[in-house]
């Protein structure tokens, strides 16, 4: 497998609700280090496939409000790499201007769409997997890489595998499938037909740009235009029109869902979207009483504390709390609460923006 | 009764553990706003007694590195009349300190010896028990205020109460009892015959010397010089002799236990020590869940909330807990372990000591 054409389209938006306090609206989940120390998930992202793409080929998209933090969590991407979109419109016209924007540098591109901040334990069957997966899309295949699931999680969207295994070990998608109840998540395991959806996919920029075409045809009318842009200024003329016109679409459901030749790698390599406050804990190491982050932990099982360097947290006598300090806005939970820490910033909004 | 040569000594040390964070060695209990919002209750001491006691004659008794705080706190209060002990030595030689000053001023001065830490509800009632203990006290008694139980409280200290009834509608102290288990305590309760100790006297100046010479005349005769003392620095070559050589003992053991003519005043008027994070969540105005303090709260119930004015503090489905934050430090904690704040205090001794 050659990668030369390879580019990595890293999709960095996100509105930095789940992880408050410490994400903000200037500051979402993947420029936080959440999963290592000192290391925030969008540089893991880039580093994670770095032994197959340089950052010269590194595409970062992301919301224009986020390209200077995007930017300095990103030292060495070359600045003209950060795609900042004018508009949030979910992810469809996200890729759509990388692609056109990928062959404009290279008519054979390939990319690797990317989440920004997801978390990967093992980053050599990571790799491998990738190689996969561009090896299975070079004949114009879209492909994406499922994880086996590891347990009936309702936080995920599900791939249901056909039999047929081709190139690369793909299998064929016979459909995807919203998060499921509990009961259908279950179902879904045992069946051993199932896969999570990661949310990565890989295609040859000419093959998605066919699917938009076919697919999204006005979307990929308004933004052809990048393809022939002559500087930057101009593209982005294209693209602030194409946004405003866009309708607000994953690429899932605009394009994979509807497209042929979709194609799907298993993947096993310690996969977590770093979802909430609980993943966090999930993923950081722990003392021998289930106790993560720097605090004086007393009588103290289970909890998750995040504050900011230097500070003394003394944890009393409690048990599976999360804790999470900053220097303007405190948050103390239950673990298990740790997806409904959005109504919390929705009551702030409109009351307290600057802590938001 | 005349309150003309009535003078108040307000003993305000304090180690600062059991309010830690907020409670630090340079800033003790009395010198928080644990009870009322903006003010100390070391002010709120003082302010309760200004009908009776002018500034003038509130003397208060505090460590030296307490000294500056305590003026801070007191702006009205007559720099001179801190008096900064050396050393702590407990209660016994402050006392004796303050009743050779007092005398140096006037020789027929009374002395209302007050806990700097205490708070207060009925202010009225407050002041009428005292005016009735300066009354008993003018015959030369040595006067306490014993508070009507309103529960077994084991954290108190009690009072036995003789039946006979003298000036001033005081009652003879059988004797004094150290904090009780709780089966003593209900049965002090139900006895009818015992009185919390609140730690309040009041005596003639010239009883209690003549008291100190009797039961622990060392201290009298270390002390003494005070009385004839020409300035502040005489005077502080005297305290510190004389508490380089005293014993740590309190006023109840050195004095009280032993001297005859102990009398009490009962008294009704809604006290209470402060002792702990718990106290301090009681004295609170809460909201119909029980909250106490300024946080977001959703789902939760009976918590006490303690930050910095301006942060936002979110408490999401958490009950019971006490939350205190401050610049430095956190504590996270249920309320029932209240009285353990001093454990975490004791481990970050040597380690954490800008934080203590």
């Amino acid at each position: 497998m050659s990668t030369e054409h390879l580019f990595a389209v890293v999709m960095a938006g996100g509105s930095g609700t789940r992880f408050w306090p410490l994400s903000r609206r200037l500051k979402p989940k993947q420029l936080l280090a959440l999963a290592e120390p000192e290391r925030t998930l969008l540089a893991s992202t880039v580093e994670r496939v770095a032994p197959l793409v340089p950052t010269e080929r590194v595409l970062v998209v992301t919301g224009h409000h986020l390209a200077e933090g995007t930017r300095m969590a990103l030292p060495s991407l070359p600045p003209i790499n950060v795609l900042a979109e004018p508009i949030a419109k979910n992810t469809a016209p996200c890729v759509a201007w990388a692609a056109y924007h990928a062959l404009a540098r290279d008519p054979d591109a390939v990319l690797a769409v990317l989440a920004a901040d997801h978390f990967v334990i093992d980053g050599a069957a990571y790799l491998e997997v990738i190689r996969r997966a561009v090896t299975a899309a070079a004949d114009g295949s879209l492909v994406t890489v499922g994880i086996k699931p590891s347990r009936p999680e309702t936080g995920y969207g599900y791939l249901e595998v056909g039999g047929e295994v081709g190139p690369g070990f793909s299998h064929t998608v016979l459909r995807f499938v919203e998060k499921p109840d509990a009961v259908r998540a279950i179902e879904f395991v045992q069946s051993g037909r199932f896969l999570w959806n990661s949310g990565q996919f890989f295609f040859r920029a000419d093959a998605i740009v066919r699917a938009f075409e076919q697919h999204m045809p006005e979307l990929a009318r308004a933004m052809g235009g990048v393809r022939h842009a002559p500087s930057r200024a101009e593209e982005m003329r294209v693209v602030d029109a194409a946004y405003a016109g866009a309708a607000s679409i994953s690429i899932d459901h605009g394009i994979m869902e509807k497209a042929e030749r979709v194609r799907v790698i298993p993947g096993d390599f310690g996969w977590s979207d770093v979802g909430s406050w609980t993943t966090a804990w999930e993923l950081a190491k722990k003392d021998d009483a289930g106790n993560a982050g720097t605090a004086a932990f007393v009588d103290a099982r289970g909890n998750f504390v995040h504050a900011p360097s230097g500070k003394v947290v003394a944890m009393l006598g409690v048990s599976d709390l999360v804790v999470v300090d900053t220097p303007d806005a405190l948050l103390v939970m239950p673990r298990e609460r740790a997806q409904d820490v959005r109504a919390i910033v929705d009551a702030l909004k409109g009351k307290r923006d600057d802590v938001l």
